[in-house]
């Protein structure tokens, strides 16, 4: 426990008015979207890099665990207080866009920036971010740089590692670090921007990110594929890929989820629809998108889709995104609970894993509704359970674990854009053998010799 | 000295026939493209991982400093055994193309493959690997990853890091670590492929690297800007890239190259050239290079351009491309040495950058032809003496010194492309600060605790 003294300690840095600890704020910072609660001890709001290296020094000489949060919409437990100390609070003061600097196409921001915020403020000098995780509205870059953040349009553009070009961060002892160069060449010194992205804020303390930005795309158009069968539509994403469509986005949705979305939405979708690929394709020039259009409509044919829609307006592009946007909420239908994890595996082996992960569900008795990023190989794999019987969470969590071992013997990954935390740390073993979870446990200990930044997440020690 | 009996260790681990200590060979691994000389006491030969596993392992236990190796093409001295024991060559066995996996648009290479090769094998199928450092017909990958290389087409495509998806890797103590998937998003666990790159084969040999392919672009159009100064070159640089330009390349030539392309090659330039843009746009559509040149042309006029020329067909690309292929031998006019740095800044500040890297030059009284990449801001500068007087090399370095702080002083790095290795590690107390520097340590320390593996590169402990 956190002794009075250090709470005053710490009001001492930050000032009385940043530090929390009465009942009502230890709740409120209690949980993520995983809806999984662990209660700060005090929740400390530094205003600016100087306060965040002197309470991370205070901390590290004191021995109390440091949890770094942004908005705390993370799915995986990464901002969660999972053993107690206090809660570092980047969103309240650290979050302004410092800088757009139009003629290098970048921006500085600090890491409570709202994903969304940026976007808006780019594209009003007419460049574009593209990482757009489904949380944009209000997850924080911060957030987003430590969980390595992904989204729809990661097949075209990529995620936000390949728009992280410097950061400045703070290390356990208050050592303040900058990383980058407002450059797209720097090669001197070691990649420590590199190391502290999906680092899950166990390293450093982001307090600074400088992102590329490009120039924002001139012509945009929505299409979708109906295929007859989840394989046909698998089949279709890497094959398409391979002929060389470039879509911004590429998304899938199988047939439990087109039948949630009629069911339960009234979404209206073609009768024999047993998988779309919803999506975009952008370009500079209008014959580039007709380019797009066409390998996308000639290659979903090849592999027997049905129809392929190319939207005519915005409106109708909304329309064709509709039943994308509202997969998530419409499969409820399936179970009350989802064990919702996000697969990755390279593209060509879509179609066997999705067959796989269904015999899976079969095998347990779940409904297993997936949908997700097809373009990028990342696929969310719903494994529904009824959430008030608890026999059934054991067994839904068995399925899950049966998916991962899955994932892994195919060259796939426990998580494509979610990160680990604390929930998916129980897996880690599958996915990595004992050395290199020492390397990781020694990469830890280099930073953070007395593991006072976030501990026990990403499976590493409390 | 490697004892005698280690020297039979090795044998016993790669065989009698891959383990070196003649006297020829010494001197023939004893230098790299910097023509500094370190001859190693010995140089072993892996044929697989497990004997790079086996020879580290046994190092790290007997304290033999190892240097991994490539094609030693580097420009910085990263693969020259500065502080003697074995080269580890990795260009002998390990230099297979493993996979080209067409459907995913992946690549597997070992370490000692060299880059050309895997570009031409990719075309093969109609796939592309954009990284192309003026060493592609004789650099490995290997090495590429570890300096991290650039080359002409970064301003579109990118450096080696972006096309970095895994690696498999050795640490000093023999474990083998399998970093990275091939899938575009993966977000569990440290990003370990990302500390390796650029790391100067500090932490780990990377032993296997799976690498992003792309669809070979359809059309190609060769460029050239001609204008009466530098400085409106400059600007034409960074405003066409604001203004919507993406080009391939855009490289730069001044006017110092200009009078040496005319005085010792008699290449044909137009008698107002006082710097150069030359380059390439690409596209899916002849519209989108059509959308370029225009971008291009309008935006080099606007800022002065006396011409913009467009090759016709390729035999006029090649003409355009000649005196970029041949600003480094013609320079020599100069001076018989020249000090090559590969200096970077954001783009905007070229044109301030470029005058005061000549003002630097006239106060030490030498003269500087620059050229490079202007396209990502990484431009090679050549401070020109007389190799034959130790004086002027003296002043040459001052002048460096002089140059390398005026980068940094703008936001910019020692090294775009080539790396720290020994040659500028005199400088890294320019570009990082004591915590910076102590990161550094820390994390070699974490990853090699013996400190066996190519001490003294980077500015590390020898």
């Amino acid at each position: 426990m956190i002794k009075s003294r250090h709470i005053e300690g710490l009001e001492a840095i930050v000032g009385k008015e940043n530090v929390y600890s009465d009942k009502a704020h230890l709740i409120a910072y209690s949980y993520d979207a995983t809806r999984t609660r662990y209660e700060p001890e005090a929740v400390v709001f530094p205003r600016h890099e100087e306060d965040v290296s002197a309470v991370l020094k205070y901390c590290n000489e004191h021995k109390i665990v440091i949890t770094p949060r942004g908005a705390g919409s993370g799915f995986t437990g990464g901002a969660l207080p999972a053993n107690g100390g206090i809660i570092l609070g980047l969103e309240k003061y650290m979050n302004k866009i410092l800088e757009i600097d139009f003629e290098n196409m970048v921006a500085v921001v600090q890491p409570g920036v709202i994903n969304m915020d940026l976007q808006r403020a780019a594209k009003e000098v007419g460049l574009f971010y593209p990482p757009d995780p489904a949380s944009e509205e209000y997850s924080t870059l911060g957030g987003n740089v430590s969980e390595n953040a992904g989204g729809m349009r990661a097949a075209k553009y990529g995620i936000t590692k390949d728009f992280v070009m410097a950061l400045r961060a703070v290390r356990p002892n208050g050592d303040i670090i900058r990383a980058g160069k407002r450059t797209i060449k720097d090669v001197a010194g070691y990649n420590i921007a590199g190391i502290l992205i999906a680092s899950e804020g166990t390293l450093a303390v982001i307090t600074e990110i400088t992102l590329k930005l490009i120039p924002y795309p001139k012509f945009t158009k929505g299409y979708m594929g109906i295929f007859p069968s989840v394989e046909s539509a698998m089949n279709a994403v890497f094959k398409s890929l391979a002929s060389g469509a470039n879509p911004v986005a590429m998304e899938f949705l199988d047939s439990l989820v087109v039948q949630a979305l009629k069911e339960k939405l009234g979404v209206e979708l073609p009768e024999d629809a047993g998988a779309l690929l919803i999506g975009d394709v952008d370009g500079n020039v209008s014959q580039e998108v007709a380019f797009q259009l066409e390998i996308l409509e000639n290659s979903f044919r090849e592999n027997g889709a049905v129809d392929f829609i190319v939207a005519d307006d915005e409106k109708h592009r909304e329309k064709l995104w509709y039943a994308r946007r509202n997969a998530s909420p419409s499969i409820t239908i399936f179970g009350s609970k989802k064990l919702n994890e996000d697969i990755s595996v390279p593209r060509s082996l879509l179609p066997k894993a999705l067959k796989n992960i269904y015999e899976i569900g079969d095998k347990y008795g779940f409904k297993v509704p997936c949908f997700g990023h097809a373009g990028d190989g990342n696929i969310h794999v719903n494994v529904m359970v009824d959430g008030s019987n608890s026999e059934e969470l054991v067994k839904g969590h068995d399925a899950i674990k049966e998916i991962f071992e899955l994932v892994v013997s195919m060259g796939g990954t426990l998580s494509g854009e979610h990160g680990i935390g604390t929930s998916k740390a129980p897996f880690m073993s599958i996915a990595f053998n004992d050395e290199e979870l020492t390397l990781f446990r020694d990469l830890k200990h280099a930073f953070d010799p007395n593991n006072i930044l976030n501990p026990g997440k990403m499976g590493l020690p409390s």
